[in-house]
């Protein structure tokens, strides 16, 4: 389904939004904020949708199934389309492999393309053998077993091949590999199994390619992972090239790990690859993001920022996607939550006196960088996300909107309330 | 010193302040949000400050000195006074012995009196003997040796009797005792000396006074502390009787504890008895409210709130006080800050459409709930608490007050550059 | 299939193992141990075996089949009464329904009879419904719809209807309920919701019958569990009335937690219940007992004996069981092996000089006690468990026998390779 | 004082010691371990003490004075010999600046010699400015301010100059630079400043030291430490040369951190430096070596030996220090205690039969795995320990040694009851 763009403009802000977004115009020319360049920023803000998450997600025992879901990437990318009429601020999609494996390749490229999409970075997959099956004990690219190495090795290379005829740019690897005792595996053996097995991929990576190397602490293993932090993603990272760089899942750490610093060193390194964004309250939740802990994405943000305007690293070779999908119910709302909320983190961080802070942090003023930073932090920038939204052609309600043009209930007429496919 | 009321007029609020109000007072007529209401809560909240925290903070290695610090129980009245003038949120005192007992009670008192401040509870100490000597080893009440109980009984009966003249109506006893090496300690026996201990000390409270039993998993002991966590702390008061209550700190808890749920858990049973103030991100760091996780104070305010309304637990029995004192600068700046935060916290918290979220809990609906939450959280909520604050004749921005009027260096003048009288 | 008295005692112990035990006596007699009792000890205590932990465990990514798996509740016992023959460690099963729901009920309880084998607590479920569907959203006991309450209390009383007539004594609650997002569940709402169901369930328990209240920080849910802690447990309990108590899940607890203290407080207040025996280094893992933290298991058992001893709580009313299941090959080997860890943990806690310990504590010596521990700790216990298990008929070592006499593959071949009934 | 050789010979060794070795002998036999070979390896694994840990620990406020303490580094030398004396597992002494500033350099020298001790690397302070106070908020190498960069290099290169003339080899950086709040400090500047400070330092160093770069995540810093990971430490290491490593302390690491794998990744890479040796349950406790997690000491040496054995890395480069210092008693006490039990952890990690581990790692059988560790774990090493001490001059029971000698008693005889020159 699509939606028009008479029935987008029919839910234009109201008088109250303007008197609001007024007088945030107002306080920012008091404070030497530029007002448009705010908007404009929030706008070019853009956020990768993984085609994984438009099924139902992986809350396996807490699951209620709205009906409705697309049941192949074509209908992935329309939903994505949806997504994008009403927000602005997702224009790509991230596709998994081999769950949605293009049928037909031209009819997927011309749809994305009327839709106005791209395709971001392709995901393979480390839980599932080359039957669909999943791993035996050890793993992929570092299984002990070469046979099973180079089928891992051979996958990814499939996916490449995929993602090149899609027009994607970049190859996302997520090493499941690990064990769950002590001595099952080999640390060192498993973790040059998988260096190895990486090289080879990304040698096979065409030259405008480039690799983002995730890393997890613990699940789905209960001991090891070969690659459990940024540490040494970016260990591997470095000896690949500098094509290869650091992928960061917010709920990929260990608890207490401050998150914001470890942006800010990549950065440093220009080895940041890209974000995936969610929330957690004890593991790899993967909640809404900023639905636990809003200041923390706001305060990640600041590093982004700081290190964009700094010339640590640009903003334009950085990845951002969703990565939330404990949904309980309908996914579509999910995401125009989660892409709202990071949207706002993103918007209250732009507003941060970064001159004022700069001082502050000459002398370490503990308080006075606090007071800098609330000062924007309890700002409500809704009025600017908003207006960012409407002058882009989405619509001023997202949710409200999606509701009221009953969207689900004409996807579950179309394509039926048991249609989800979901992958996890 | 003292400020004069016209000194605090001097800084009433802006156009800006005026234009930002009537658009909230807009909102909320919308969203049927009694405005009156919700700034009459916010005047009404007064949090008591620890006669610990106006000297120079615990934060050994980073300190820096102000000067101008009190040098007495008499300068630290003082100072709250200063406080409640600048902000209008605290209205008491809660005193610790022996570091800052009385000299001239009737001075004490007339003082307190004059500056509109009441004694909030008493604050025995539970790592210090009666020659002011730190315990060895195994702590205090719950000892094994029982002279060493005896001593630690008899000195909180000392601190009841200090508070009776003053005023107050209740004691918090932190217990510090635990040890640092399994075996070292019997963890029953000593619970039930801490136990025996706390009996006598119960009985010999006056019959008006109500006890506030703190609890807290590790720090200053490495492996056990007697009273960890809040259901020891529970257990005890149920033993103990109707009037003992536990106290949380934000600070003493497991990594990842859901904060929130003891606080509903505890007004449940009618066992809350009060608060300690802060934030931190590590262990028990005593850093301001909101500096690290502003939103999980939200959600405790949420159930604050709650209990309150749906009659679980009413707050008049419950007591408020900021227990942070990690500042490496000026400790009335980190406490203006604080009471602010905690303002804001509170405010956000009230406007909550608690209607909404009960019929959205009858269906367990994640994401509305995530979004009702986020319609209260978003707002930016400091016009409501300045004009709750102004109104009841508070300066509109305390901070700029404070150093506008140079207070800092008006106390130095007066007490000194090394004059503090640090505890910790 | 089933092992011959001859084929147990082919495997007897060798002049190595008699040298050994040899020596430890003359040790043992040197220090005052009392080595029959500690033989006695050990031989006398046995732990239950849960009926789902003879399928494949959950290690949903990473399992392998060993095929031969038991194919209904009778092959189960069949399969714990070999554990027995070869371990002597294990004389009773806990069923978990419905997932092993008793066909005929005399034969089982036949067969139990001839295997020796008791009915330990019975276990429900609280993450299905009564058509075994997953539990929509918010859950069962605590679940704002009444009707799912009343059916999750009906499914109870299903359970203990089934108990009584296999002989079972005892309920085991795991209450899985909770949710995975702020706000989306009311915390007092649920618990007082769970606690009016527990009442129901308790009331129509039979008069000699346990209740076990088994509680969890986090997983499934993401946000808040309604029981998350032994603190709401132990309130559940001591509200319920003297039957209930609570079961402690070593897997159950925020990091840090200082497990072996909580089992003292339990203790202190008789309201320990039982144990589920396991190990993990991140979340509730389920790893063999010791293949983490064995020293943690040491000092656990150093409590459940003192306070054994002090008569705090007897033994005699504590359930055992294992709930490890993580098993990526073989189950049985896994089960042979956590007997066997949880025996040798427990004997080398017998060896505690209880008596030099008690002095020591009276100073808080923190070296000294862990002088005293560590000299139990590291002596090898290997050979008294191995005495033990001999003299009341098992097998020297039961791995050995498991593997020479070729179970696995006679249990293939009995049961066919595809054969697993797994239930998570 | 001196012990002299007689009187350590007057404690040798039991008829029951010999039966116990003579055991082992016999079962090594049969599992093809070499029984002269382990002697010898433990014989020859020599730890460093640092000079801090001579006078009373931090616990600042359960500590306990034993008196007697070593008044200057003279005297600490003494104390070393005396532990070499006992133990002949300590040859080396870690000299912390500025505390233990020799006076005499040729006497000092003259001494250590006298004593058969090394020096090993020097460590300089990231805590007290030039004039021995508290750096205030920012830190050292870190700082903002240039001038104070400049003396904390200053102060390393002193450091280096001392070391220099005693004969040692390198030096440990413990940068404790960090921030309590957010915004406080710039990440990636101080991170830069660090890099820059570390470089002047580095090449400033005479070409065959060494320089050992530790990290922590927290404390004394609540909210931002500089170098808080092994990957920071690494990368810094990297950039400044070869002869930079990273130093492990086991205290320093988030809850749950797999710590034997991270002493893998740094020996894959030939980066790790050394080994801070204690114990924690919360946080960098400093607590007795295998005093809370004495499996996980086990496992580290496992990866130490493998990586050792594979030449990933060779021991000769590594330093091995003892970090615990929450003595609440006599610090020899402990430290005879931390060296046993440090002795013990590697003698069974020699044990593993690393053939069958090997092989058992090819297929990742995760339930052998535990097998076959726990067949070295469980095996009572201290005779062989014992008897690796004996043959190299040192008492049977050091600690029993240390009593009967009354070496204490004579030490406050010497010294007095009030000598101790605590430094933390």
């Amino acid at each position: 389904m699509k939606i028009t763009e008479d029935q987008i403009a029919s839910f234009s802000y109201t008088d109250f939004h303007v008197s609001s977004l007024d007088l945030l115009r107002e306080r920012f020319s008091k404070q030497n904020i530029d007002f448009e360049h705010v908007i404009h920023k929030i706008q070019a803000f853009q956020i990768a949708i993984p085609s994984a998450a438009l099924g139902n997600g992986r809350a396996s025992n807490k699951r209620s199934r709205t009906g409705g879901g697309p049941r192949n990437l074509n209908e992935k990318l329309e939903d994505i389309g949806l997504l994008q009429q009403l927000t602005c601020k997702t224009n790509s999609v991230s596709v998994y492999i081999p769950w949605d494996l293009p049928e037909d390749y031209m009819e997927v490229k011309d749809l994305a393309k009327e839709l106005n999409l791209d395709f971001d970075t392709m995901n393979s997959t480390s839980s599932q053998d080359k039957n669909q099956k999943e791993y035996a004990k050890l793993g992929s690219l570092g299984n002990p077993n070469k046979t099973i190495r180079e089928e891992a090795i051979a996958h990814n290379e499939d996916v490449i091949n995929i993602g090149e005829k899609l027009g994607s740019k970049g190859l996302t690897v997520w090493m499941a590999d690990g064990s769950n005792f002590p001595g099952q595996s080999n640390f060192r053996s498993s973790l040059n199994w998988t260096e190895e097995s990486l090289r080879e991929i990304y040698e096979f990576m065409p030259s405008d390619w480039g690799m983002m190397l995730e890393y997890k602490p613990y699940e789905p293993n209960c001991y090891h992972t070969v690659v459990p932090d940024w540490g040494t993603s970016s260990m591997l990272a470095k000896r690949l090239g500098s094509r290869a760089k650091v992928l960061v899942d917010l709920g990929n750490h260990l608890p207490k790990t401050n998150i914001e610093q470890i942006v800010a060193t990549l950065m440093y390194q220009n080895l940041l690859a890209g974000f995936h964004f969610n929330d957690s309250k004890y593991g790899d939740d993967d909640l809404n993001p900023s639905s636990i802990k809003p200041y923390q994405l706001f305060l990640i943000f600041c590093e982004l920022i700081s290190g964009d305007q700094d010339e640590a690293q640009a903003w334009d070779n950085i990845s951002w996607m969703i990565d939330a999908s404990y949904n309980t119910q309908d996914p579509l709302v999910d995401l125009i939550q989660a892409l709202e909320s990071i949207a706002i983190a993103y918007a209250k961080a732009l507003l941060v006196d970064r001159k004022k802070l700069h001082e502050c942090q000459q002398n370490g003023e503990g308080s006075l960088a606090q007071e800098i930073l609330q000062m924007a932090y309890l700002t409500d920038v809704r009025p600017l996300v908003c207006e960012a939204r409407v002058m882009a052609g989405g619509a001023a309600e997202p949710l409200e909107a999606y509701r009221i043009l009953m969207i689900r209930n004409k996807l579950v007429h179309e394509r039926g309330r048991k249609s989800y496919n979901s992958i996890f």
